[in-house]
């Protein structure tokens, strides 16, 4: 299907169905002894206790099921900065995908602000309702502080997606691509295109799970290293972890150099052919950007590329945050946990790379489809 | 069903259910091919398109179906100030109720902040992904500032159900029971007992129905006349106004000498059998206060009353803004109106009184589950 077609069926389509999910009710409302029961007097019974005891929120309400989906639109999918109702569409299909894959109660929010403090204090107030926190398509740096300080404040899972989501699946794809080609993580040189939010968790998740790992981050100046001036806290903080390497600066092509994988959230075509070549042997390739990759697959198989990975559904091996997501939250409110800490993010990538028995170059994650998944990665979170 | 059982049986259903509604996928999503349509790339069509024409969020999103109820849990049911938590299982329940009677779709979101302004920000900020306010619960007087300013600032319809629901449920019972009763409000005293949210919205929307009407207002100190120094701003509003008659003070004894209708959403028997008989011939008592009325109904015909309506389900004549939200919204979002004007109020009054067809003193409103009843309310938001 041609990308022209896609958007004109995806237009007739959102207009037909105006939203993409519905409210039902949890019991059918059929007679007047049904209305006393879930609404007054009997509800009154049910307010009372949890005025009283608000920690049974989770049992009595929706607090115990239903996830928040927010976002101010700062940065979505490749679009960029389209505001609120630019990022609605987006927002109702992933809770869409959180039913379908993981019979997750999910509701879209979009803020009709961009300013910081503003969406930490909105996402605090209106949070009650809520099971857990999926934050999405927040603009780094900023992306970072609003997670941080919503973790602190909620007693509730608060995830960006963008960041953990993204980490865990490429996680989970590097166990299986390094398996296939008989790297060792913990030896492997990787080169990390792209320090947005999807990249700084990716670099912290790759680190934790293989602490001796070498990572060497690339962003749209150049390599990321200790004599460079123009860099964010967050730059900096990888820099003073020991996270990256940061003796020398450089360009990607440098930086690829002897680097046995490329993992690309960055922009459309800035891997070419000939870095490959000077990358280590049977180099794995994730171009993730979307929708245009780093590098087209053809391009870098014929390049030498061992295994190739994207984001996109119509390639192999989709290295994309619907399988991590919505077993995420189904885990977390299956055991009622207040955090999704690191470990739990490394279980859950170990998970999901365990639902491919015998990966190949051609299938280093399973397909969003296949049964299990979910569950997969809802049992790390506990 | 004794009180006692009935909180026992509620608090059950409640933990079983865990929440009263749940997201539903507008359609199923089965392949890949579906995924590429609701989700990404396909959904990128619809965001660019929703960026550049926000305005179209209504025909392309739930903009065009959702609704929020809204609380910050300040004056609950019969039980006060409970908070977030405590008003979170009646707003569920509300949602819920949207749904049955007029397949709206509504999502409950509690606020932890009691503030004005926090309130008012909060929900002008979460208010792109909806296409209709409903706050609920919030107490007076911060209540009427909170709709007033969120009316000004959005485009889409802010109705406090607590006022507006109330007061257009009991304009058209009146209706119906002053046709019963061979009276004319034109030419009809009314006393209202009790002026908080709903006590002030019942007040305005009589005086615009019946201008030559005569009303009698009394809170907890007496009657709210010019001589009293401890008036809040609204009450002044009332008096300077001349929406009430504020020549002289009293009791509510007194206001009730030679009245033709008593108006209560105050407390629980303040109306005593004395007072009735005080009261002009064929009075009509409607006495809503929750969960026990101002006067039993047995008591209130015993003293003489014409008739007899409550807020309650197991006595005739429910009066219950059950009967109005839904409608009210249906119509809006069918008709994409972006207020609910004085005029829409009192059509939907005169939409829900001529449901019943032949009233009597024991039916002068229609049931919750009478067909037709938010359809006919519906027809008059446009």
């Amino acid at each position: 299907m041609a990308k022209k077609d896609i958007s004109y069926e995806a237009l007739a389509l959102h207009k037909k169905l105006k939203g993409k999910i519905r409210i039902t009710p949890a019991l059918k409302v059929r007679s007047r002894d049904d209305l006393s029961l879930i609404y007054t007097p009997g509800v009154a019974a049910v307010s009372s206790h949890l005025e009283k005891n608000p920690k049974d929120a989770r049992d009595y309400s929706i607090k115990g099921k239903m996830i928040a989906v927010i976002s101010d639109g700062s940065a979505v999918l490749g679009l960029g900065n389209i505001g609120a109702y630019g990022a609605l569409p987006v927002m109702e299909g992933k809770a869409a995908l959180f039913k379908t894959f993981a019979d997750v109660d999910a509701f879209p929010i979009v803020l009709d602000t961009q300013d910081t403090e503003e969406i930490i204090e909105t996402i605090a107030r209106i949070a009650p309702a809520f099971g857990g926190i999926n934050l999405e398509d927040f603009a780094a740096p900023k992306c970072f502080e609003i997670e941080e300080r919503l973790k602190k404040m909620l007693d509730i899972p608060v995830m960006h997606d963008d960041q953990h989501g993204t980490a865990i699946a490429v996680l989970a794809g590097l166990i299986n691509a390094t398996k296939v080609t008989g790297k060792n993580l913990n030896r492997s040189r990787v080169t990390v295109s792209g320090v947005g939010a999807a990249g700084v968790a990716i670099i912290k998740l790759l680190k934790l799970y293989a602490p001796k790992i070498a990572i060497v981050a690339v962003d749209s100046v150049g390599v990321i290293w200790k004599g460079r001036k123009d860099l964010t806290p967050m730059k900096k903080k990888l820099i003073a972890g020991k996270i990256i390497s940061s003796e020398q600066g450089g360009d990607l092509e440098m930086a690829l150099t002897n680097a046995d994988i490329f993992i690309g959230v960055s922009k459309a075509g800035v891997l070419k052919p000939h870095m490959i070549q000077r990358m280590n042997k049977k180099p794995i390739i994730f171009a993730m950007a979307n929708p245009v990759p780093e590098i087209l697959p053809g391009e870098a198989i014929k390049a030498g590329a061992a295994i190739v990975a994207t984001g996109r559904s119509d390639f192999p091996n989709q290295i994309n945050n619907s399988l991590v997501f919505p077993g995420i939250f189904r885990g977390a409110l299956d055991n009622k946990v207040s955090a999704i800490t690191d470990a739990m993010k490394t279980k859950a990538a170990k998970n999901l790379a365990a639902m491919v028995k015998k990966p190949t170059a051609q299938r280093i994650v399973p397909g969003p489809f296949d049964k299990g998944v979910a569950q997969a990665v809802a049992r790390a979170i506990q």
